[in-house]
């Protein structure tokens, strides 16, 4: 059985939803469905995401809503109307739609996630209706129903780890259970959603919950590509990787998949399928705990992710355990996150999101650092990005380096940062950032030849 | 005016001896001299310091003292006689070595110390009056009477920088001073040695405080080596590095100047030069503060050290902050310290020396991280050797990763590690150790080809 889960850009308008029925009655093993809200039909269209959260700050700000309700309904009526689902049952969103505001809400916080959580709860609702209107045995599943319990953060919750005991009681049936992904509800009823891009964790969770043995997500991609194809031309489809790669593909930027959603899929042992709404018949990538068996290439994917900077610090003969701790305990003290803290021997580099720092925190912050640490020099350098190169196939393997750092130099691309040894499938450089895209497409066609 | 510090196999017997006589008088500007007690005068010989050691636990555990007496007396006494020290001079040495049970100690530590800096002491009086009698100027000088005063651990002191303004004060005088190197006194006038090869330290403590023009190193090789003689055959000498340099290779290995001796030359910004004292008219090693103008080789040395582990740690997202801080803290517990700590998206390795763990002490450790930080994974790597390239030509340029990690893969030289990007002047690799004189030798053709 497999659990199967639509992005906004699947379910944007009429013709998308189309093809969605035809993937869903194409496999009956696909009897879990989990949707995203409608997104976006065309370049500058608005996702109904983005609608709900303008309808929820004229609320708040007390501001007139025809406009905006009617941009909303509209959206759904148009799928609606080519389903030609009743009025009577479109009335039902319709008014749903219209009485989001008449609810009352703890704060504005838990008014916006339900607002936002409707742009999804809608869609499940609306899509049960044309599933059974196309003929097949569907039902909208609520995650209260369900007993999708999450904790109590209204826009960045978790999920509640007894859910998944609660979710395997849906497993036996043979309806097929359309689910809205990106919220559920804390223990007091309320609505809290995800982080953005939530609804693939609902369908990871969901998958988790009745042991599936699938979880195919549908996107606008055929696969994902070993490299970005805005920055490599027709890079190579990667058609099954492990999730530790994807972990660190995501990390340095590869989007196609949220990252929290590996989470339930890892625990449960899922494998996961993202596959191609518009083109379901390209096999798309498989995401396993299973490492490829004698890969055509060691590597899997290059990826880079810029807006890095790096504070140096050097003193001689420090003492690097008391140092690295009063330079946590400053990062703490700021609420700053660090990625990495490459050590030399008398000198060691804290590597971080630059927008974290204003220029006047960074003032204080290297203020700080100078009191407490007493450097001999200090400095900080901005606008580095960080490339990877991810590959299970590069475990026990000799020469990988040799031959990533000898395509970077052919570009005459500065190391600020060679990483390697901590993840044991991965590399990692720092670079200056414009020379990122250069790096990138070096790397690829150093570490995918043709064959 | 300079300062020279000759060591022990410089001053291991009379011909020796003759040798820094003629270099002392060979050149006027050689005004303080600071000596180590006697050395090996042959493989297999006994150094003074280590009879003096086991004269000290002889006392302790009130064994028969004659014949360690005797062996040590012997030593002196034979450079005495080759120089004709009269026998009425000479008493006083054999008087000091036989009475030294008899003062009072605050306890075995300060018992030891004392036994130990009469190798020096000893040898520094005895070396004055064999100047005087080659017709120098020259007088012994007591570190009491110099006013080196020195933190109260007695086999561990430091410096108390007042000491410098003291020392100061002898600069003027045309006398030369024998002083001897490796202890000074605490506050109560209790001897208190530095760490062990602590004459190099007393050398730059006095070059500092006099203001010295060149701080010079006699030892028993003509230079430092771009790599160790004992791995790469008939290295190149280093002819001037900088300290950052010494540093960083000593650190890895380079063992020809003593670590800490480098702090005070690098206060006073002295001029430090390794020299011979078999073959004194050989250029040496000068070590500076300026870094060299268009050098021949970007890199300057190439050095290994052994005995490092790495436990390497894997969590699924998890964050670095709280988890490195966890990590440290554990460390400090049971009093460890680690030398790096690379880390990639998801996981990180703490590298550090593996003597200082036993079997027992690592089950308790890992066990302790495991209920600590929940990890996926943990595990414990041994016998890596760490592997610098060292060189302050380095900075700024591309390639040369590129050429290093190339000449390890050519010797199938798995890296465990790489770490580049902390410290500005080398590459740090982590390989397994039986692989280290290979990858010494790898790097040292690759950095250093015939011109």
């Amino acid at each position: 059985m497999k659990v199967v889960k639509f992005g906004g850009s699947s379910l944007a308008n009429a013709a998308q939803v189309q093809k969605v029925v035809n993937i869903i009655k194409a496999d009956d093993q696909r009897r879990f469905v989990v949707v995203s809200a409608p997104g976006k039909r065309f370049a500058g269209d608005i996702k109904v995401t983005d609608l709900l959260i303008t309808y929820a700050n004229d609320v708040i700000k007390q501001r007139p809503l025809d406009d905006i309700t009617t941009q909303i309904i509209s959206r759904y009526q148009e799928i609606a109307q080519a389903f030609h689902i009743s009025d009577a049952d479109f009335n039902e969103i319709k008014a749903a739609i219209l009485q989001l505001p008449d609810h009352s809400y703890q704060d504005n916080d838990y008014l916006m996630a339900a607002f936002k959580a409707h742009g999804e709860k809608l869609n499940a609702i609306l899509f049960a209706k044309v599933l059974t209107s196309a003929g097949l045995n569907a039902k909208y599943l609520d995650p209260k129903d369900v007993g999708l319990v999450v904790t109590d953060r209204p826009n960045d919750a978790d999920i509640i780890p007894e859910s998944y005991d609660r979710l395997g009681e849906w497993a036996a049936s043979s309806i097929i259970r359309v689910i809205p992904g990106f919220f559920g509800y804390n223990l007091q009823d309320q609505i809290c959603t995800f982080s953005r891009g939530g609804s693939d964790i609902t369908g990871a969770i969901v998958a988790r919950g009745v042991h599936a043995d699938r979880y195919e997500n549908f996107t606008d991609v055929n696969a994902i590509y070993a490299a970005n194809p805005k920055v490599v031309e027709n890079p190579i489809a990667i058609h099954h990787m492990t999730f530790r790669e994807m972990r660190e593909l995501a990390y340095a930027g590869f989007s196609v998949f949220h990252d929290e959603a590996l989470i339930p899929a890892i625990q449960g042992d899922i494998e996961v399928v993202v596959k191609n709404t518009n083109h379901p018949s390209e096999r798309g990538t498989s995401i396993t705990s299973t490492k490829r068996v004698n890969p055509a290439y060691p590597v899997s994917g290059i990826a880079s992710s810029p807006d890095f900077c790096g504070i140096y610090i050097r003193k001689y003969m420090l003492d690097k355990k008391s140092y690295s701790q009063k330079i946590l305990n400053i990062l703490a003290q700021y609420g700053l996150s660090y990625e990495h803290m490459p050590s030399g021997i008398d000198d060691l580099t804290v590597i971080m999101k630059q927008d974290q720092l204003t220029p006047d925190l960074e003032d204080l912050l290297i203020r700080e650092l100078v009191i407490a640490l007493h450097p001999d020099e200090i400095h900080i350098t901005h606008d580095y990005a960080l490339l990877m190169v991810v590959g299970e196939g590069m475990l026990n393997r000799t020469g990988l380096m040799s031959k990533a750092t000898d395509a970077l130099a052919r570009q005459n691309v500065k190391l600020v940062m060679v990483n390697q040894g901590a993840s044991e499938i991965s590399m990692m450089f720092g670079i200056q950032q414009d020379k990122a895209d250069a790096s990138v497409q070096a790397l690829y066609d150093a570490f995918f030849p043709d064959l």
